[in-house]
């Protein structure tokens, strides 16, 4: 029975694959059109589309695991003390997808007793499912790593909002690391986490998470070879208010200079 | 003969997306391959893509006018002095294109007497192209304008580097900018100036441009609709090396923060 978990883990992958190919037909439905946006209590838009992915996600997952808990950013928590919840968010990069700009993605991911078990980053314009269980990640059905790198000299830094990580009380240190890494881009939201676990970029920071933007991202950064933090450098699960994903080889340099 | 002017853009025009379409072509065969980078004299990436493109429509232009010039950015200057001179740019945000992020573009323009005539950003991976001969613009084929705005509170603003942008002698003033708009993300390269041309964003500030960077935006931007200008608010056809562009209703209020 060794193999139990890892049985599991495949069951579940192959389900989060199910789940982002359908929540991205409705996304990829509202893609450049002139959606109308609301803005909600936190000042976050939302659109339709957002609300009937969620919707979808839902009801495919109470189908097949009816006891299982759901945390989703439009519609709250439902039976969230379960074993098993599904944290889901269809529009990751809201922002991005009303401006009609593909660097957005569906996060979805599974907690067991609190933990990351699985997760994926879907985006139904690029054509993209990258899936992780904390021990690897597929992209498209093929392995997924983060690349080498040792010297912040040679990385690539990306993040959102370059703007919310300069005024951050560490922002003082986010502004020194951009200049010591090579190159500095704002490939935002789940996107950049993407770029990260498929080798294309070294680091990727936010400085302001939500517990549905970060823990799907925690098994697939973790699965391509990648570390998690919070930018303090704590366990991000315990503390899911901000990120600092980044290879292995650059990691605790990264955390190093935003404290110091 | 009153309508020959515009019976010659409509040419050219067309010429352009033959153009565009070729070069796309050339383009789409190296995107998210592991195409090797090299850096040239000025420290900017070059790939075999930018060379086979730009070889391509040096070929293509050289046989349908064979006695224009044209200035590309990987093979200098050819009959410079011509009273047409074409400017190419198959990989505008090569940076983009080596790390297989889609916002890379494209471009080619046309200059008669100096004066930028008709230009093209045309993307082969998001399948886009937008022609403009300062007077309309065109997205495959349909009008395309810059939205309207009357106030920074309401802009959303993108640059193509957000650590250059904020290093240039006016940076401070750029940074005081980015606070004052509702949105600022690193949308970079002409991606930036499509989505301005195609009412998506309002505002697309790059402090440093080459000829080839910006001279093929310039009949886009106002063929849109929209201004463009030096980060001074001067002509960027006598000054080629900042790019302020915006809609009519912000561009002032733009201008002058940039040099307040």
């Amino acid at each position: 029975m060794e193999n139990n978990f890892t049985v599991d883990n495949d069951a579940f992958m192959k389900f989060l694959d199910l789940l982002a190919t359908e929540s991205g037909r409705v996304v990829a439905r509202y893609y450049q059109t002139d959606v109308s946006v609301e803005s909600k209590a936190d000042a976050t838009p939302v659109t339709v589309a957002d609300r009937l992915a969620e919707e979808k996600l839902r009801a495919l997952i109470g189908r097949e695991f009816p006891d299982h808990g759901v945390i989703g950013e439009e519609f709250g928590e439902t039976n969230a003390d379960a074993e098993y919840v599904w944290i889901v968010d269809p529009i990751d990069g809201t922002k991005s997808f009303v401006a009609g700009v593909p660097l957005f993605g569906t996060l979805i991911g599974l907690l067991r007793g609190g933990e990351p078990l699985v997760g994926v980053i879907a985006n139904p314009i690029l054509g993209f499912t990258l899936c992780g269980d904390n021990r690897r990640a597929l992209c498209n059905g093929r392995p997924a790593s983060c690349r080498p790198c040792d010297s912040l000299s040679e990385a690539v830094l990306s993040t959102t909002s370059p703007l919310s990580s300069a005024r951050h009380p560490q922002g003082k240190n986010f502004t020194r690391l951009t200049e010591q890494v090579k190159l500095y881009r704002g490939w935002g939201d789940c996107y950049g986490y993407y770029l990260l676990a498929t080798g294309r970029v070294d680091i990727m920071l936010d400085p302001a998470m939500k517990p549905w933007d970060i823990l799907p991202l925690i098994p697939v950064i973790r699965g391509a070879g990648g570390v998690i933090t919070t930018w303090r450098g704590d366990d991000p699960v315990k503390d899911p208010t901000s990120a600092a994903a980044s290879g292995p080889g650059v990691h605790d340099a990264v955390i190093g200079l935003l404290n110091a």
